[in-house]
This record gives C-alpha cells, structure tokens and sequence, in this order.
C-alpha cells in the first residue's frame, strides 16, 4: 500500500490526509477570533470531503457554526459526507445556545450576507426534530428573518412521487400519517425534491386505485418561498380558499407546509398590530397582558410624546394671539370644538383608508379619487357641523353674531382640511414604506391642531379688520 | 264504498271531504287580511293531511306563507302529505318576491314568534336549490336573522350511517363529491337526521375497509346551533383549528356546515366593523368605497354630532371661566395640549383593552386589575408627560412658574383619570350589552375633555388663591 503524494492544491503541496487537519485549524482560529467572514472564505476552495472530514474533528460548537457558513450547494454535499451519527449531531447542535448567539448578535444585513440558505434536506430533518418553541429560537441560524414563511412552517407534510399509484399513495398515508397531522394535501416531487404538483386527498380519495398521481395531480401549485413574508402567506391562503400552501426554496425544492390555523393566527396578530397602532400603542405581538408596567409606559410613551410636542406646537400658536385673545376671551371656548372635531373627522378618513388598503378595496378606486370622495366628504360634514356649531354659539352661548359665523366657518375649512389629510397621509407614508397606520395619527393630529388654530384665528382677525 | 260519515271534529260537523276546503277559504281570507296570527291560530287544530290538502288548492304566493306558519312538528308531517311536485312549488315559492315581502315588513319579535323553525329536510333541500344570494334574500322567511350560522351555513355536506363500513362510505364519496364541496368531514346521522358523530376523511383514509363508521368516528362533536352568532361560529372554529363545524336545528338535526373559509370572512368584518367603531364610524358590512357620498355623511355625522355637543359642554366651561382666563390669558394656550394628552392616553388605554376583550386575553386578569394596571400606567405616563410639559412651558414659553406647575399637576391627574375610565368604560358597556367598541370611545372623550378642563382652572385658582 503506497502512501498518497502529495498534489497540487490550493492550499499548497500537502498530501490529501493532512487538509482536513489544516482547515480544522485554521478554521478554528478563525472562529475563536469570531471572523466568520474570514472562516467564510477559506472554506471555499476546499473539497466537501475535506470539509466534511474538518468538521467532524472540531468541538461541538463550531460544527453548526462552521457548517452554516457553507455555500448551500456546498452544504449539501458536505452534508452527504457526513457519517449519520455526526449529521445528527450537528443538528444537534443547532440548538445550542452558545451557536445561536454568535448568529444572533449579527446585524441582520451580515447574516442575510453570510448565511445561504440551508439545503432542503436538512431544513426538513431539522424541523422535525425541533419544537416548534425551539424552531423559533433557532430560526435566526436558519437565515429565517421573523415574520417569514421559513419560521411559521409546519415540517409535517407527506410527500409523493409522480409515478406512485393511487392506492400506493394511500398506503403510504396510512404508514405515515401518525407523524403528519396534516394530510389533506400531498405534495408531489421530483427526485430533485422539487415540487412539482399537489393532490387533494378529496382528489385521491374519488380516485380508482389504479390511477397513477401524475394523472390526477395538479400541476399549476401556489406556492411561496420561505422569505414571503406572513401576511402575504395568509393574505394568499385566504384568497385562494386553501387549506394549506407549500414552502419552497430558490431552487423549488420543497421545505415545509403553512397551515389555515396558522394563518389566521398570523392575521388576528397582524389585525392588533393596526388596530394597536391606530389606537396610538406600539405592538409586537407580545400578550399586552403580560408585560410588566415599566414595559406599558415604555411603548406608550414615545407616541405620548409626539402627540404633546405637537400640542406644544398649538399651545405656541395660540400663546402668540395673546392680544387677540385678551380683547375678545371668548374665542378660547371653541379652540376644543374646532381642534376635536378636526381630529374626529380626520381619524374617520384615515380609518376608512386603511382599513381599506388592507383588504385591497382602495385599488378599485385609486389614491386620488378616493381622497377627493373624502374631501367632498368633509365638506359636508363640514357644512352640517358648521351650521349646528353657529346656531349653538349664537343662541346658547350668546357670543357675538361674527364670532359665531366664525366659528362655524372655521370648521367647514378645518373639515375640509382633516379629511383630506386624513385620507392623502396613509398613501404617502405607504408610498415611503412606512406603516400607514402608525404613522398617520400623529400627523392628522399634528395638521389638524396646528391648521385649524392658524386657521381660526387669521378668520376671526379678518372679521375684527386687524 | 259508502261516503265517509260526518264526524265530531273541532271545525263542527264537516264530512272529512269538506275541511281541506273550509280550512283553505278561512285561510285565504286571513292572510289577504294581512292577519298571519290569526291564521296560524286556525291551523292549530287541523289535522297535517288536510292541512297538506288546503294548502295544495290556494294560489302559490301563499301556499309558502301558510307552510311557514305551521309549528316545526307540524310543518314536518304536512310536507311528507305533500305531492312531490308541489313540495317541488313550495320550495320554488320561498324565493318570490311577494312572500318575502310579507314576512320581510314584520317586526324581528313578531317575526320570532310567529315563526316556528323550518323541518331540517326542508332547510335542507330549500338550502341546496337556493344561491347564496338567495339563501340571503330568503332567510328572513326561514326565520334566521342576519349574522346568525342559519344565514351563513351551507348545505354541501356528506352525510353517512353509523353502520356503513368505511368501503362503503368511500364509495358513497365518490358518487356525491361532484356536488358537496366540503369532504374533509363526514357527518354521522340516526334515522331522525341527528347528528351523532363525525368522521374526518383522514380517519376514513387510513381506518381498513371493513371496520364499521361507528368504530372510527368522534361521538363528542362540537356543533352550533342556527341562531348561534357567526362571530361566535368563527371563534370556534379558530380554537379548535377546525377545517368546518355542523349547524343543527333545536332538535340536533343537521341542517348545514360552515366552513373554515366562511368564518375567516366573518372574522374579517367583525374586525372591519370593530376598527371602523375605534375610529367613529357605523359600519354594517357594505363595501365602504361603493356608497354614496351621502350614505357616506350619514354615517358619520350622528358620532362626530355626538362630539360636537360633548365639545360645546366643554365650550361652556371654558366660556364660564371667562373672568379667569382674562385676568391670566396665557392659561389658554394649553387647553388642546391637556385635552389631547388625556384623549390619547384614554384613547391608548380603551384599545388594548376593547382587543383584549375581543381576543379573550383578559379573562385571566378580570376586569378590576386590568383598571388598577391601566390607572397606575396612567400615573406613570402623568409624571413623564406633566414634568416634560413644565419644563416646556417655564423655560420656552416663559410662563410663569406657578402656571407651568398647574399645567404639570393637570396632567398627571388628567392621565389617570383617562386611563382608568379608558379602561373602565368597554367593561361597563359590555355589562349593559353595548358593543364596548362603538360607544366607548365618545364617552372617554367627553368625560376627559369635561372632567380635564375642570380640574385644569380649578387647580389655577388654588393656585392664584381666587
């Protein structure tokens, strides 16, 4: 028996036993000075067998470390190399919590930069094994960002060839279906594991036996990709009136199912986050309930604080019209009326407009007649408010006729004013990728208040001819 | 043959020949009257058979409103006396125009206890020939008022016996699936039409093809009656992660399913319905962007006429205060400052709580520590916001120190006050059966805007010692 020669490679003339012992060692050093990046790239021209070979020699917790900053082409094959023992240990320590921190300290952008996805197979191995409190906790090293597909789906599928037989299908579902609660679905793949039909098992069901899956499958599947984001998946699964929808991988290969029950969770959850954010509270799905008081006022308070600089704002504002204000006192006892009928009618716009925009009613219309029906709206209101408000200034209250007319003016020009910011301000905060529903509040406020006081007052001081 | 003789019965002494037509000729006359009470009063006594005869001899606009009065037990045996073809022209007559008119125009009392309910064979066939637009257009006459799961069910459902073997079952699949949809669940049904258990198609699937329906299926089935709430219907199938619930009749006959793509729909427009009330608008279900700009209007002017007068009430005491603001004018400008802040804070506060009732998040607290919470939350945002205020307005605005630390002391207590009714008010509306949605909102803006102004001047003239 010859010893090898050494060959030319590209980490020089060694021979082929000595590799997998040299990138251990480097990558060791490269990881305990936390250079991933560094790690990243000298794995590169190294053979899967070699690389294989190194992780098996390292301490537990590189392995995953070392293993997920493979390509994913790469970390496909390394994985087939792995003896079975160690690929269960590996995925063991996926779970480990030293790994998922090194991965959760990373700026999101660096780990979006340095972790390809995880191969098909393993992501399917893994998520079976995990919990689903687990999966959650490891889907950061799984390159899965919150709120994706990748982290909401379920592993608990059965999967078919095209080839199989009606009732070969049903024997496997038999054999099966004590791990896969959910079995309405089968998914047909290729030997790639791309998928490439679905079959209802209402479809296998009114089936003969003898039909083959190919025949009765359907071809034209809706699928999603495990970066989709949540409310897209429910958005998709609502409107089609599935029952479940496949994830899939950039190369088509099938990772796991999202479940109805699943979605409509994720859409009651999102359904808080926009009436919370209406309501002026940040969310992030955490039960209210359950967080300590500190916490509340946390979440409460940033927005508090928007809302009080704007009113300062106001407070300014009429602050400077002292003069007017101590020769005719009166006008301060409808500041509240115009200011909270403002918002009123303002916050109804808004409303309306983005409960609208997510239920996709509005594109029917588009952003400029829709703010234009507002507009005529708030005239009206306007209008009606206006005249009550005059008729109660005048004959209750007693003021002064202009002062009344005044008012009532005020607030057909403030209504005006409110609906259409109201209406115009979630299509320009969704133009610029901001939540229109939390961001509009504050600034109809803003508008409104600050507006509606300048407003008021440049009409009273036309009446007084100052 | 000898004629049949006259005998006792409670219309006198009529041969049996003659009823039929004596009942149909006092009917007629009742219900041309408009008099529906005193017709079902004259059916009481007559016997199904000769009911079945009158009705089969009057015009077909009242042959559907006689049948409809008849009691359940009743309405059962008549329909069995029937000719299939005239039972055929019943069914036909529920959909016309007239019919539904008449019972459409009673009040819902009159029409609940007029109506006894349908016979579950009836429903269901009525159900099966009717559109969904028709079965809306119908179910008043069928007696399920609007929102209830008689309005909302289907009738593509897959019915078995508890003594077919799961071959037969899947054979009796196969031949019905063209017409019933929904498969995922089987019902199990006793020679009555009672639902007596359930069986899913996954069951079925993997259960051998000897075993009996009555081996395999769960006899505890959760089920909803026809007059349950959708809302409620919905909830239901979301904590269960049901794919369909049954709907049965007083009697447990089933008369329809709902399905899980139905009660996602409803959950959608409770959840339009209750952010349309957040944000003060009446809501019913219509495509908001296809109204008139005048239903439009409607809508909205009774809330914001609402807050107008709670605005003047505030207006009033602002106008009483009149001596006071004139001697220190500069009290005025921070009147939507502390009305504001408290109609935010109320605002943050009644809409974590209004969600959490809605998502059964505060059962575990109870109503009294939800309040305590959200008053010492209150507290903490008072002192946050009240210190920044007083810093805002001595050393910017340049007010008075005594002025600035009024405005402090308000805030805080104005805090308090709106979170603690913020929170109180949805407990208090839902105690006395208001939609805690609609009407809290106004009435936490009244009490902050009143009670705020209030405490605001009479912490100034402690101060100024007036």
């Amino acid at each position: 028996m010859t010893e090898p020669q050494p060959i030319p490679s590209p980490l020089g003339t060694l021979s082929r036993r000595e590799i997998p012992d040299l990138v251990r060692s480097q990558l060791e050093a490269l990881l305990k000075q936390g250079d991933l990046q560094g790690a990243k790239a000298i794995l590169i021209p190294v053979q899967p067998v070699d690389i294989a070979e190194a992780i098996e020699g390292m301490p537990e917790a590189m392995q995953a470390i070392a293993f997920r900053l493979l390509s994913k082409q790469e970390a496909t094959e390394v994985y087939e190399h792995l003896d079975t023992s160690v690929q269960q240990v590996l995925l063991e320590d996926f779970k480990r919590q030293d790994v998922l921190d090194i991965i959760g300290n990373m700026s999101p952008d660096d780990r979006a930069r340095l972790l390809d996805e995880l191969p098909s197979k393993v992501v399917r191995r893994l998520r079976a094994q995990l919990s689903p409190t687990e999966w959650q906790s490891t889907a950061l090293l799984m390159g899965y960002e919150s709120g994706t597909a990748g982290r909401i789906m379920t592993p608990e599928y059965i999967s078919v060839r095209e080839n199989m037989s009606v009732s070969q299908t049903l024997e496997r579902i038999r054999t099966l279906s004590p791990v896969a609660e959910i079995i309405y679905y089968l998914y047909v793949m290729d030997s790639e594991r791309r998928l490439t039909g679905i079959v209802s098992l209402r479809d296998l069901v009114i089936s003969s036996p003898e039909e083959q899956i190919s025949e009765i499958m359907t071809r034209d599947v809706v699928f999603v990709h495990t970066d989709t984001d949540g409310e897209e998946v429910s958005r998709l699964i609502q409107r089609y009136d599935f029952l479940a929808i496949p994830v899939v991988d950039r190369e088509q290969r099938l990772v796991g199912v999202i479940t109805i029950d699943d979605a409509i969770d994720i859409m009651e959850q999102e359904t808080t986050e926009d009436i919370y954010a209406l309501g002026g509270l940040q969310s992030d799905g955490d039960n209210y309930f359950e967080m300590s008081l500190w916490t509340v006022a946390r979440r409460r308070v940033v927005w508090l604080f928007v809302l009080l600089l704007t009113n300062t704002v106001t407070g300014s504002i009429i602050n400077s019209q002292k003069d007017l204000l101590q020769q005719v006192v009166v006008l301060t006892a409808f500041i509240p009326l115009l200011t909270g009928t403002g918002g009123n009618v303002g916050a109804q716009s808004s409303t309306v407009v983005i409960r609208g925009m997510n239920t996709d009613e509005i594109r029917l219309l588009g952003p400029l007649k829709v703010i234009w029906r507002e507009g005529i709206a708030g005239a009206l209101l306007g209008t009606i408010l206006g005249t009550l408000a005059t008729i109660w200034a005048y004959f209750l209250l007693q003021v002064e006729l202009w002062v009344a007319v005044c008012v009532g003016i005020s607030l057909i020009a403030i209504s005006i004013l409110a609906s259409v910011s109201g209406s115009a301000l979630p299509f320009l905060f969704r133009a610029i990728k901001l939540d229109p529903a939390l961001m509009s509040a504050p600034f109809i406020t803003t508008a409104v208040d600050v507006l509606g006081v300048l407003i008021y007052f440049n009409i009273a001081r036309l009446f007084l001819g100052l």
